[in-house]
């Protein structure tokens, strides 16, 4: 099942430039895992800003919970998530 | 290059349904003829919603611009637009 | 799967009486099938508004859409759609 | 009579985690004694989010203030309160 | 119980003058007997605004909705609803 | 004249609580000598907020400001003041 | 004592442009005879929008009530009022 | 040439007593000196607030930029500019 | 001077084709001999909006408001207007 | 291919103001290169507020990322992006 979800991201000003940088490593790791299961779909930068858009692939909105609790970066972002369904007029096979 | 592309639907309550219904297949179709070109990357419903969330894929500004005035439903259409960038951490070829 | 749903209901004020009465009699009785089926799990008005809470419980984003584009007031409303986890400190068997 | 609670918890990103793990471990002793004794009737985890949705059954506006305010995250949280009714079109008996 | 209610009317600009000056009046009865009744409590008008705050003093949600419901206005208006509750620091009999 | 006062109020969650509780007491023996004077007439909290919804009676906007100004909690609070209108179908002599 | 009014005007597309402008006739004169009362203390007009500023000084909320509601454009304006105090460090007399 | 301007201040909890007290102080010299040279024209508290609103006459933009900036509360300030026109109702001498 | 001007067109769906389009046309020719004289200097369209965004370099708000008022499509309009001042960084003898 | 770009710039009042101008002038000089490359097309100076309007003219949505992303004074603003199309009424050369 497919999940749109946009994240915004905060880091706190005066948060050390290795911590930060220490956390946002552990970040690229754990995306890059989960897109490689296949479960993180699609990654995209919106463009200027220090957010992404991304497509989720999982079984229920239990295991979105349980991997966007995960993010290292979860605790300094907002989140906004969409349900989506396959489209009627889609013709391309992984558009659900 | 990419960009996200929010499509929200409103057609009048008075419109006869043989109207809407007609431009809705030309719409389909048009739709199905950009996604073939690779120009309409991606194409997901809104879950409940009269609403849909595209990915296009197209040279400029330009060409984005006259793909969705070109949309047999722009009249009825409220639009947002987001450019994408390719997110350091994907992995995936076609995230860009 | 559990989702909130809340639902905006606004009538056209021009609409017949009997129209809406109609549409109203279908609506319940769509409602309450869904509800004997166990799909549609809860059901609350919202004090002083035309407007209720839902919390359906169905297969995918799927099935959801289907049953909330199949509701006869559905040309008539906004939605609002929020996944539901079980909560960690629920001790309520019928919470997920 | 019922409430819908919506609650956003905001917990400040340098209190120590030995005195948040102590806060959530006494909320969720209080939440669970005020559900068995029926008061707090539905609790739901927003997907994604730190927030959830709750279903209080009170006697009235006097008794929810007092169990709100006694949240031990009560002072790291806001909170959006709607009164429900039962809904005509309801059959649980459990809906009011 | 208290519930505080604001009230915003707009009325259609093409309503004969004459169906208008009906349903106020007939509200204004329904409203005054209401009063007479100590349901509702208070009625102020919003200086400039075609608004009304007022206090209700229910039994419970239900009677509000029902109240509410049968406002002749009530189709032509946007309501806000807000419970109150006794302030500890009060010290008026009737503010509560 | 009338006044309809909503206040909110956020103590900085650092502020030592004898200072609070000392603020607040103050603020409550202030509150209540104007509840006195006539010049607070109607004070309610609202469910589940630390806010209140407030009625003053006034000479003017002078004397509303200077009231408010010397709210011991003013620094904490976020204010909406609305002018009220006795409404013509008001039967409360109180009302205005 | 002193009121800012914004007020913003939409008349309907469909209005002729008879109606309207004997409307905006009737408003002028009506305005011009409240600024020689002096009532109507200041009016200027929002540059590139169809509405305006005032600054209006009366003796209460219920004479800014009727003059607001006797406007001939009231109908088609939306209108927000802010009480206006003498601010403390204004050396104008003009300015209470 | 007329443009209105919105001051919201926020002093910061923590700025000690004197050093708040001194900034004012300037304030309030540098706004009287101004209202003298007849280009602060109107200065208005707006009532219940730390904010006011004010009618400035300046040449240009940049002249306007550059009294705002020169605020000594500038940077606890957030503003709101409009630009305002004679108004064609207006028979004020002193409303352009 | 420069203002920044947004201009939203929302032309009413049931406008005859023909009158959109005589419209249209005269709003190209004004345009245009307005951006002969200098007097609009910028004109953008917004990607996949019927909107633009301009830059006019006018005596004051006067020709502003005359220029904008005086726009064939000014009825189906709605404007956000912002003054804005050569910037201290900027080296383009053109922005200003 | 030009991008609007809306930058509101919030540097934290804490900040020692050598810092804060040490960062200004790198900002400067950055964007003064960026203008003389011709990427920077244009750059305004909202009235009275720490913001600009800036046009920028760059290959695609990556080069704008890369040059906003490495603004020194990046992480105390936040952004609004607009790409911009030719405008089929604009008689200006520069103005695609």
């Amino acid at each position: 099942m497919l999940y749109h979800v946009k994240m915004d991201v905060k880091i706190p000003l005066d948060m050390p430039k290795e911590t930060a940088d220490a956390i946002k490593a552990t970040e690229k790791a754990y995306s890059q895992e989960l897109q490689r299961q296949g479960k993180w779909r699609h990654l995209w930068r919106i463009s200027g800003q220090y957010a992404n858009i991304s497509i989720f692939d999982v079984d229920n909105h239990e295991e979105l919970h349980t991997i966007l609790q995960g993010l290292p970066l979860y605790p300094y972002m907002s989140l906004e998530i969409t349900p989506l369904n396959r489209h009627p007029s889609s013709i391309k096979e992984d558009d659900s």
